[in-house]
């Protein structure tokens, strides 16, 4: 499967994402599933994929070109004037190649849909996400819906709903999504380390940073031994049941 | 859907289920899932039901009646002479319910399968848990695995798995399980309030504890409403973050 998160703080926005790729139990690998784009002081464009491997690939593939060969009939997504110009158009790109695959009269056993969490600033707007359906359609987050996970979102929710405050940090908001990841690692064979994770500081228009947390990090695996007594802790505090 | 929970204590058996029931979202109404029947001083047999209503039902009922009719040629799972073997006849029973309405020749756009948590104990064996599948096959729970979970159940996995203890209390457990399905109740819809619950102590062959948590019981408020800080203060308790 996949796990990947994005969040819209006060600061700026968050993005993590795990980097299995499977098909089949007997079929495991790691890859990359956090892609961005940026024009200094203009843009910056991040990207989330969950879904079909060869839909991902073909659809960062594309984007990728357009972004570089400028006489391509269609737009580059470091052209167009807003983000949601930029998330139609990547929602009409992933529709394209789903389309194409699915329309070759061959048979398979797999979906070719994907899911992609979008996100980023262009200069005269505030920073947006989007989550965007294999249909090439999507919705945007708001006050109300201030993050947006895609895969295995379950496991990893209640946390979130609970802890989510888009008054904090980046370096809080990283240390809640690693407590997120962290549940969802443990119950979702289909998710793992490691973690790549981007924070955008809202009006910088550059990345503030980019990295990859591995599984044997010292960072990551304090938190996962912390938080089995954390939440003891935390239960404890609640008051006790009588009967 | 259901979110029903059993767990395996050193010091007994721990049940709960919702009480939600739906056919759609404009469907919606109340129905008890949990389930018991003993004969004190000699054994305690208790069940939790999730899936299609009418075959729960109807499983219940048979198993109901079968328990007063002396006479009747499927044995009664009040004189089966181990968990194991009522583990079984609870199988048979929801294999043959399921079959009877599948094989009927009309066609339903609905599934007519179950899941039950079945557990207890008989005089001169230990406490036990099982999960039977609408098959009317089954698995046990150990000490490996000591507690099952049936319908909507990854919201409200990693509180389990992060904080069951097999020493706790009961109150502890009663506890943990309401922040389980507090979790679960604010996740999926499907899942509501009331709360049944049922406490079975080893070795003393009764009931010690049957009651239900109605959506606004004081308790249940207080860790829905505590379970946001207590979670603060967990995260707050895990080493920050630097990039």
């Amino acid at each position: 499967m996949t796990y990947c998160v994005c969040m819209r703080l006060n600061r700026g926005l968050v993005f993590m994402s795990d980097t299995r790729t499977n098909a089949g139990l007997d079929n495991i690998s790691t890859t990359k599933k956090l892609f961005s784009w940026s024009v200094p002081g203009e843009r910056v464009i991040t990207l989330m994929t969950a879904g079909n491997l060869a839909t991902t690939q073909a659809l960062v593939s594309l984007l990728d070109e357009r972004s570089k060969a400028t006489a391509e009939r269609s737009p580059s997504i470091l052209q167009e004037p807003s983000m949601f110009q930029i998330a139609r158009e990547v929602g009409k790109t992933l529709r394209e190649v789903i389309q194409s695959n699915a329309m070759t009269g061959t048979t398979a056993s797999a979906s070719f849909g994907a899911t992609i969490l979008l996100g980023g600033q262009v200069k005269g707007g505030p920073p947006r996400l989007f989550l965007i359906y294999p249909e090439g359609n999507f919705i945007e987050a708001s006050d109300d819906n201030p993050f947006f996970q895609s895969g295995e979102t379950k496991y990893g929710k209640p946390i979130l709903v609970r802890a989510f405050n888009p008054e904090m940090s980046f370096e809080r908001a990283i240390k809640l999504l690693t407590v997120s990841f962290d549940s969802t690692i443990k119950s979702n064979l289909s998710v793992g380390a490691p973690l790549d994770y981007l924070i955008y500081e809202a009006d910088s228009f550059e990345i503030a940073h980019e990295s990859r947390m591995e599984a044997d990090d010292p960072y990551f695996s304090s938190v996962s031994n912390g938080w089995g007594d954390a939440l003891e802790q935390a239960l404890n505090e609640l008051p006790d049941f009588t009967f």
